[in-house]
């Protein structure tokens, strides 16, 4: 059984705790995990992301898809939350993302504008919220600015927030770069010196080793680097991405990695729509049966 | 007895006296002075600081051994407030820190965004909050705009406002550096002309006279040097900041001369907890040693 | 050990659970029960309570009984709060009243006018907030808009309430009176009800079954009455109030009776204030020796 | 010399402390007494008031007067204190009453309407802010919401806040009546209790003693009672009001007796201007001879 | 007589003539003139400032002095103003600085952050307030932004306001320097345009006539000069500031040319309290005779 932390010693208040145990006991598993069906893409990467699988396109498509996995929750932004998600209110908890940006400007000041608040996601019956923080942008000043708005808010209105906590920017670049474990690692934590409820990261690379600080210019293999990213992140609930589109077996890995270290789950989105429905839903089926392997401590 | 300014005599409303009272009188030594430890370091240099104690990088740990020192208070960030301190709630005060930053983006026109408020502080029972202004900064005019409105509602609520006082950027780079007698005892006037309660600096460094303004091109002793800075303080109470981990020897000497100019109090971090449990205890106890030595003044 | 609610099984936010830890366990016995000095009489019932004692008229010397006692907390308005806690600041806690009236006008529609606020009471340091409610009164709904602000600040800003339940107005008195087992039963479980983390009731009368409802029109011991007081206010802590001057042995009784059934604690003005100070303070020692055998279950 | 708080050892904040000061001792006697001219008749009586002495109509007229007594200051509503304060401007303290009503409806649920802010006395260059408050009226909760939002922004601007503690209203005449002892001294305790900086009550009247609570029906002499009257008030300043025009001789016993009661000053309109200028200097002049007697003790 | 304009003629609000009347006519010589003394230098020069006189980094020393003098204002930042006026309150008035920055960053571009309100002079029971206006700065969106809101509140709250108008930044460099007749004369006119009350300036140097515009490219006489200034201020009252230390004689003239011309005051702080105690007085002494010999004219 993973060393996880318990809803019950999060220091949450009623309303974070009681959408929290919606997600993680009441969808999925309902052991304490959690799989996130991630679609905002469109908005950050254009719809050249539903080419290989031209229905991903329609997120009626993806809302049926997260039913059937079935997932978690779902991770949208504010207009397909709008237009798509009544139809399938309180079937799948919604993850509403409160910023995004296109992927057109440069990433050198990465920044990224909210376009929704915690009260949208209120009305909207939202279980949670999602805020994308570029650690290390020189743009940090408006990023702190816009985050603390969400995070006070989410506070007062009881709702999860979750961090995308994602190392951007010139600075991070020259000093190993975005995915390394020292700058993935450094994301972990700030996203708990911050608050977040629940953190969103990429899986750690031990080995970019250039250019980065020490202790973390010393190789160590992926397990060991996992299981400190998970420590990092204490009580904030971990989430690993799947990133792009890659190998099943390589993703299989990572998910069994980050489970057994004591992540609470996995948000997987090109992995999954960016194939055919049914092989999608084999995936997913595979991804179920490593959170099946480890649910949570009992309080 | 040193010439420290008594409680009395600070023109506090009674909120601020209050919670100052409790902090120098209701924990640590209870006469007057003030050992803090500090755990912002997981943002501001991220995990590799915990790499020399790894059991360090647990807020759980650090709370504990704030209760063991005993220290007067624990200095962190919002998101470890949130999860951790309501385990320790009341045992040892807690001094929020408002603003952060990472070490990634560069230090010339360092800034430390704002990510929690003086609200914050109160709902979470703080008896102090902590803002980190750049002496000298070229975003001055950014972190006066925040520092403004922390000040304001600090004293509307009766909240301490400890202010770590750091020289930084381009331009004080160019005048001498940091940590020189010219750069802190500024730091510390600063802090004091803009309306802090208490002041952290780091030692002044009386011996780097190279491209500083008279007169602190004229090398002083270390004792004439604290002394000054102390004075500049005037009735902002002054804390010492131990910095990165040194000798043992070196800080005791450097917090008897300051206890001995009239600080009120140390704050030291690194020095403490980078080390294995049982030998933390024991420097945190010569330091105390030192504290007792130094009782305020009656009133 | 009586079964008195812990701390930590109230769903407090950590702003309250400082402040009482503060109260409960940082002064008085330091054992989790508490004994307040209240002194709102010279605006409830004007300067003639001070009349037995003249001495009492100074707030400076009841503040002084206070640190004396050794009390848990004092209970003042806000003018004497602004006037005289500055030089205690700290010392003894400070139980604001925020509400409070003369007893000049009749009491048939009894309501208690707002005079202050939950932000005040952050401003002076105050560890706890205090409303009289008058439970039962015909003017209930100004009372309950007046209540419904103070709850929502209190909790805002982490900030303990202790509502003075009480019973009174036309209709009471038609239904067996202000202090029946009936009517103080139904006083703790309205405030319980109604969110106060901390209710003052008066002992009850089980001996008074005129005219109230079943099954309190047939008798039981006070023993009963006051267990079933406890449980009706639930995890709101309980404090019993002294009242008017009467005999110390009938008083030490009701203690005794209160902390056995599960109260936390006492709440003692004119049996204390209104005799000589070392009178006051004999009596004092005795009410902290019936706290002294029932401290807190330990978590 | 009398035992009159002194302005160090009231807990004020600067903005009330500077302006005490410059009322108390950069006018009048210099000495920390006061000496007030009231004019707020026109509203409270009708230029009814104004027969005896048909100049009085002109404010330019009173605060003429003002300036030759010297007095303290001038208590005047805002439309005065708009057109025509502005040609005297600092040249005596403007004390600006924020309510006030007229003659015309009944007394029996008094209440006095605001009609100006503490923003306004800024505005216009006031020393103090005026307030009635009807101490028993039925209206009582009325009058403290409006209390309550002058008393915080007084203190929010550092404005005195001088209270016209009158008890007033069908249950005080009930009670013995207005001007009884029991009601003089139960309203100076409640502008203490409520957060007055001064507060202005009429002189007691011991010998009425029907109707009155236990102790205020056994006679006193005045001079018992208005020492009682002066210690309720505390920390309140206390200003005797001179009220309707009576015979000479008996009001400057009245002010004798109050200033060695340690009362700070005297607050005399009618019995004043309702006389020929001339006779009206001659009757100050005598009034400041008491004053001059009773000098505040140095700090 | 100077042709000076009156405050009658000024078209002020009540509470700006109030307290330009306190500061005109109940402080210093009283006769309409003002001898300010600013002790800001702690913040813009740092301590480095107090080293020929060291006791004159201590503020309770320069408060002092401001009474001895006696000084009709002593114009101070927030940070000593709430530590260190209350002691003073009201013996002399406090012009409350609103905005200011350290001497580390280079002034290409100079602005003076704001740290202080309106709200916290009236809260603090000042005078009136100060604000540095960099006249030419390329930063001058963001200065006149402040300087927006500081008006506008001055203007709502009566306190009248006092512009620091000093050119400065690269593009003043670039036309004569800041301390040209041409540069000066435009500040003057600058603060006048834009509504200050008061505006303080550098005596102009009419020599200096490289760069700057026509005429004042051609040389007149200091007597020309500072009454084409004092001309350019119009109903804004002039006050001509000392500068750093230089030769008494020097200064007198400067002082005796700019009263005569019309000048309402001096602002000299360096040239008084970088000296000793008894020295200072005596410099301070002659100043007051310049100043007695140009009262205003009566209204």
């Amino acid at each position: 059984m993973p060393d996880r932390p318990n809803l019950a010693e999060l220091g949450l208040n009623p309303g974070k705790r009681t959408r929290l145990h919606r997600i993680l006991f009441e969808h999925g598993q309902r052991n304490g995990t959690a799989l996130f069906l991630p679609y905002d893409q469109g908005l950050e990467h254009g719809p050249r992301d539903f080419a290989p699988n031209p229905v991903s396109a329609d997120p009626r498509y993806i809302l049926r898809l997260a039913l059937e996995g079935p997932f978690n929750g779902i991770a949208i932004q504010i207009g397909l939350a709008e237009k798509f998600y009544w139809e399938y209110a309180g079937e799948v908890p919604l993850l509403l993302k409160l910023n995004g940006k296109t992927e057109i400007p440069p990433d050198d000041a990465a920044l990224s504008p909210l376009h929704a608040s915690v009260e949208d996601a209120v009305r909207l019956g939202a279980d949670a919220v999602g805020y994308t923080l570029y650690v290390g942008t020189p743009a940090a000043e408006q990023d702190f600015a816009q985050y603390r708005q969400v995070r006070s808010d989410a506070e007062r209105l009881g709702m999860p927030l979750v961090v995308w906590a994602y190392p951007r920017g010139s600075a991070i670049e020259a000093k190993g770069g975005r995915d390394s474990f020292y700058a993935v690692d450094y994301a972990a934590r700030t996203a708990s010196e911050l608050g977040a409820d629940v953190v969103k990261v990429n899986f750690p690379h031990p080995e970019k080793t250039d250019a980065v600080k020490a202790p973390y210019d010393t190789p160590v293999t992926p397990e060991q680097a996992i299981r400190s990213v998970v420590g990092s992140a204490g009580r904030t609930l971990l989430l690993v991405s799947g990133g792009s589109h890659a190998g099943d077996e390589a993703m299989l890995t990572k998910a069994e990695l980050s489970m057994a270290a004591g992540a609470t789950g996995l948000i997987f989105g090109r992995n999954v729509w960016q194939r055919g429905h049914d092989e999608s839903l084999r995936f997913v089926d595979r991804l179920a049966g490593v959170l099946a392997k480890y649910p949570s401590r009992p309080l």
